[in-house]
């Protein structure tokens, strides 16, 4: 029987003294030079990109492996290599598991119950990479789902997850400006859609078997840091779920934002950033290194992340 | 410059006398003994069910393709089968291109703005497939998105799909019995989120350069016919939009129901319909034909399904 997946979270989160994620968003246009040479042979090529996009997350795992527990894989920005990107996404996940690392799969899929359990067996179920005497199986840990079938198209992956050891992050409260465009709509009550989602995603995160030995469920959910208010309602609506947070960083939260998403305890919830870290040498703190030294940004970015997120903690543990 | 979607669609319908869409939903167990020999070397192995899958669709392509404009690809079954399923994912949509076909890939992604981009370029630009001599490009004609990340989830699509003369289908109401979880949440009005997705989609849909010759937008929605009055609805408050109708056999609704997303004059909407086709051997009114004679009940299924279609219209016009 496989452990379960909030139970291994929670253990990898207390090795690396850190609930961080790091998400590998390998976009080719801003890759470091040295690493888009891979693909100069055909720069247009989709699995020269693919190539390329293989290495830097072999490199960023490399580099930010040993400070964090987690890594979280965006597909589109494999898918947009093409078949050869899909592959890349799956060796990626190889390399970064082999690292002793979690390893979830942003793909927010979605469809009615028959086809959301296609998705599911696709996503976290067995894929090889390698070929001959290296083939080997690889499972993602854990992938964000969307909400907007209910629980039709929420159930397979929670079904799948549950035999696999594996985890499934709802998708409750997002990132961009339009956000609220539809998750705010108000109902008679002035409860707006999203907290809704969250009292559901409850319901299901305590289903029979769903809850670890350490009290929290493989059933999670995405909650933006760049709305703190609902960060924290979010954080009482769903007590037993793994908040994961986007959003610190590029897109404008503080990690003093994002500790809303822990518990007093200060578990309960993973941030992940993505960009601020893994194009670290292009923000102006750390351009000094220049792009060459674009291994060295990362790492520096990583730390002083870490750092900071715990000082958060602290202070917050220390202010409550 | 690339002719319109809309346009293109409606040539395509007509041409065919036809507002049917087959989908393809290649679930290996269900593919026909034959169909599945191809894998007998290795039953369980994701490559040589790819391999399967390719085949299976090609030869419906061949069966249905004089019949109908367009077919639509659900990715969840493709990818199903990994990195080589997303491969016979684009070579099978090249394929039916050749057939003259209009081709829609069911999708249904959605991110913020940046990813969506990133899943726009994936799954609505070039991807090569073949190799050498024999490498060709080939872009779908049109994918499905979920509304639930707002406007910036949706816009990347429908700017890409300008650019290239496609189109985007919005999924609005789905055809599962969960779709009423947090599709029906009702507003202080007593308006549900569906309604008022269906407003905002209605905005897209006429934004400056998104109609055709024809009237009808490349902003498209998805809306099922399984809750006939809701179709009637949205029909209405997405008067310029295309209607890609799921829902019809299998999920239990009627030819009948199906026409309340056309407009008084036929025009305006793609019934779906994927296993009531493509399994058609396995339904009790073509089992005489035998498994083996799997292409012939598809055949007979496609030409009495477009039938069936034709007369519901004619009897919906004759009644108006």
């Amino acid at each position: 029987m496989a452990k379960h997946f909030a139970d291994r979270m929670l253990d990898a989160i207390e090795a690396k003294q850190a609930p961080l994620c790091i998400g590998l968003d390998p976009m080719y246009e801003r890759l470091p030079k040295q690493i888009r040479e891979i693909a100069a042979s055909n720069p247009g090529g989709l699995s020269e990109q693919a190539a390329a996009a293989r290495e830097f997350c072999q490199s960023v795992i490399d580099i930010v492996g040993p400070q964090v527990p987690c890594v979280k894989l965006q597909s589109a920005y494999f898918e947009r290599c093409g078949p050869s990107g899909v592959r890349a996404y799956f060796e990626v996940a190889d390399y970064a598991q082999q690292q002793g690392l979690v390893v979830i799969g942003d793909i927010k899929r979605a469809d009615i119950g028959s086809t959301a359990e296609a998705y599911a067996v696709a996503h976290l179920e067995e894929v090889f990479v390698g070929s001959g005497k290296e083939e080997r199986a690889v499972t993602f840990d854990a992938v964000t789902v969307n909400p907007y079938f209910g629980k039709d198209g929420v159930q397979p992956f929670i079904v799948t997850a549950k035999t696999g050891g594996q985890g499934v992050f709802v998708v409750i409260r997002t990132t961009n400006p339009s956000a609220t465009d539809f998750q705010d709509f108000k109902d008679a009550e002035g409860r707006r859609v999203f907290e809704r989602i969250a009292e559901r995603v409850n319901d299901w995160a305590n289903q029979e078997g769903c809850l670890g030995d350490c009290g929290y469920s493989l059933v999670g959910a995405v909650v933006a840091a760049t709305y703190p208010e609902d960060t924290k309602l979010l954080r009482a609506l769903m007590p037993n779920s793994l908040l994961l947070v986007p959003g610190v960083g590029t897109q404008g939260a503080t990690i003093e934002d994002a500790t809303q998403a822990f518990h007093k305890d200060g578990w309960g919830a993973l941030i992940t950033v993505s960009r601020s870290v893994i194009y670290a040498w292009e923000r102006p703190e750390y351009q000094h290194l220049g792009e060459v030294n674009w291994e060295e940004a990362i790492e520096v970015a990583a730390v002083e992340t870490k750092a900071a997120l715990a000082e958060a903690l602290a202070r917050r543990a220390g202010a409550a």
